[in-house]
């Protein structure tokens, strides 16, 4: 086993990309993955599995159909599986997404925002 | 469902208890526990998972037979399964820890230091 640490703030170093979560960490079948977002992203859910969001910096907002959750830095929320959401962030902001691995971002709507799975840094 | 965020850092307000993880959320059949701690900790290991730490707030050891990680504030380290660790700190720490639901604090070495298990706040 390694003994080095993951620094999370050093890892958004190093990609500058919106909406292309990057893995930093592996638990069982579980991923962490960090991702930068800004402006909107597509309406979708995921079929098998719930999702967590955790606000690393800056504030965002996940929409339902029931309404709208904001986050900002230092909270999480879990979207709950098959529950259509769609996250946006009018600034820039810094999240840690916890799934299981294999999970595609846009869910069961892929299509030009869906990302290359499994990406570390 | 629910709206309501989670704020980490409220909900380090809610308990004083060294060692005594506290669960916040739950993801599939994961948890999000919050823990305060200081001193020493045992040496444990978890037969069947392994298990993340997140340091929110101060600084931690975990020692293993082959070597001491030393984590600070935003920073993590998964343990790997079945591989014996104790965590330390010299001063009070604020970590997250994340692991499947039922896991006990003190793994294969139940005792004095074995906590209640499934605490939410």
């Amino acid at each position: 086993m390694t003994l080095n640490t993951i620094n999370i703030k050093e890892k958004f170093s190093m990609f500058s990309k919106y909406w292309s979560p990057h893995v930093i960490a592996e638990m069982n079948d579980y991923q962490f993955k960090l991702a930068k977002i800004k402006g909107e992203f597509i309406w979708h859910e995921h079929d098998d599995t719930d999702e967590v969001f955790i606000v690393i910096e800056g504030s965002m907002n996940i929409e339902f159909q029931d309404g709208i959750v904001d986050l900002s830095e230092g909270e999480m929320f879990v979207v709950p599986k098959s529950v259509a959401h769609k996250p946006f962030a009018e600034n820039e902001c810094k999240i840690m997404l916890v799934e299981p691995k294999g999970v595609i971002n846009t869910g069961e709507s892929e299509g030009e925002m869906t990302a290359s799975n499994d990406v570390w840094i």
